[in-house]
């Protein structure tokens, strides 16, 4: 088994989570015990990936629930639901988010007894995203792994690691088991830009697990397609719709775009969870726009010129008609997706 | 006429370039009273931009042979000859660089007389160079102007703007002669990564020209051409094969691939000096491969996790069969390309 990090946990009563934005250069964990600093480091990217995110907010409603100090139901019901909002406020794309605080409210409003009962309810549920990530990320890269060549070249975007969920990773998920199933992998980890994921977390996680990885910019990533052997594109997602679209961190479609015209496959791996079921195409799907400095500022330079005007989308969606697969942990879904998404959501583990 | 400024200038006997290095945060010039430091100047990239690089090494060169003592001709031409090798070693992709070499080697040649002479010729040929490269560019932007049609909303890549030539610019210089023949031009600028020309050089001087501009990473351009009306993508060309292919900054290729998905045309503007014909197709372009920090570092801050490998190569080869027209200052080239440009150098001013 390769060498992971867990990227979210519950320890000594706390969150705990791999401080991200210090990454590479530093390993630093950080327990957090109120909410608030775990809606916060989510907001700041601390946490980031959709199933990590999903998990931390699990964790942190947990947490939350108990520092609500109320012995009242109803009491508790109304400061749950707050929380919850505060939580679903604090990134707007991905769709494990919403989809992990709905879980928990279920939990809350289907829990009997006294509010101890909910807490310890709401605790032991949020452990079990955990444990169910982990195997989720490992029944997709089994099934994903199947899809790789030995020898096989694959560009990956941003980071859809370990570091994106609890552990294995949705994308590179599927290349740890690829390697692990003893298959030679090399990775091109597109750098990312404005936050540079690719370049800080993937090539880090990856030359952790001793899998060949190169990092390049996202621009370049045309070239490789063109005058090198790329056997396919993988890359996670943060919000897909019914039909496939998906919603996934910037640069997503344009890769997608290239690797269409290349003839290269492009293949998204995200668990069920990540699936929008309520939106019938990703033109509905919220993109965050994030702060201009994240594109304008590198530690104490600036790069710009004051005024100009900077566009940030943090997310793209890229039509289901450029990608070849979606694998899930349930099995791997092809066009037309409406279909085969909807097949597998229904579909025993 | 818009606000320009002058990138590289005879002066005090000195060649004088705008510290691009510096720019946005500092406007800065340097005077160089050493050839030596002029072809450094052009290896760190104080100056870029093919045609600019052209220029300052005519004028380098020119510096050069008032530095050379001797009075003996052929003693003067063996050091000449040296000096020349020293800039052709400068940088490796640009064409304009080795044209203008070649153009003072044959001043060297051709002019009569004794060592004091040659000087005089090569300065004034140089001096020359800079005069014609704004021309030309004036040229090619009244040509070019006629392309797009008010309220246009341009893309464009890294900098092909005054700041890459010696004044007006070529692909910026088509955008700021539609402004002056009173068009509305919209221009959205990639940031250009590693170097961050587009978001430091051309940002910056769209800005002081008055015309609205605003800059996104890269990866932000596929998600414009789909959801936004944009009218046209246009470049500069750092070498132009003689069937068209055109090599420029990396991420060109990448771009003119989704121009080509969304159905938007694709325009390269350059000077014929940027066309060599020598090469029948771009596959003989050398393209250089630069320095591993420019992508890893940005200041005093370092991105990447130490010893994982970085590809970095400084430009790419966009095939003709994407590039919809080639700006001249003598026309505007279509395809077959390898007629037209033909047509185009053996066509009178």
């Amino acid at each position: 088994m390769t060498n992971e990090l867990q990227t979210v946990a519950w320890e000594n009563g706390c969150v705990r989570m791999l401080d991200q934005n210090a990454l590479p250069r530093e390993l630093r964990w950080i327990e957090f015990d109120d909410w608030r600093d775990v809606v916060n480091a989510i907001r700041i990217m601390t946490v980031r990936g959709a199933p990590a995110i999903g998990a931390t907010a699990a964790l942190g409603l947990a947490l939350g629930a108990a520092q609500i100090q109320t012995p009242n139901r109803d009491e508790f019901l109304s400061q749950f639901d707050d929380m919850a909002q505060a939580f679903a406020a604090s990134r707007p794309t991905a769709v494990n988010l919403f989809w992990a605080i709905e879980r928990m409210k279920t939990i809350v409003r289907n829990t009997p007894g006294d509010v101890s009962a909910i807490r310890a309810a709401l605790l032991c549920d949020a452990k079990l995203i955990l444990d169910e990530d982990i195997a989720a990320n490992r029944a997709m890269g089994a099934f994903g792994a199947a899809l790789l060549p030995d020898a096989a070249r694959v560009i990956t975007h941003c980071n859809a690691g370990a570091l994106a969920t609890v552990g294995h990773g949705t994308a590179l998920g599927v290349i740890r088991s690829a390697v692990e199933a003893g298959k030679r992998i090399e990775v091109f980890a597109d750098e990312t830009r404005p936050r540079l994921q690719g370049m800080k977390l993937t090539a880090w996680e990856l030359q952790r697990a001793g899998i060949p990885v190169t990092i390049m910019a996202d621009n370049m990533a045309a070239v490789l397609l063109r005058d090198t052997k790329i056997d396919c594109v993988i890359v996670g997602a943060d919000r897909i719709a019914a039909n496939g679209d998906t919603a996934n961190k910037i640069g997503t479609y344009g890769l997608a775009v290239q690797a269409q015209f290349h003839g290269v496959p492009f293949y998204v791996a995200a668990p069920l969870s990540t699936v929008d079921f309520a939106l019938p195409d990703g033109s509905q799907i919220p993109i965050e726009e994030r702060d201009a400095e994240e594109m304008t500022h590198s530690g104490n330079t600036h790069h710009a010129p004051d005024g100009v005007p900077i566009w940030n989308p943090a997310f793209d969606v890229t039509p289901a008609a450029l990608i070849s697969a979606i694998i899930t942990e349930k099995g791997i879904a092809r066009a037309p997706f409406s279909e085969s998404l909807k097949g597998l959501a229904n579909a025993p583990y």
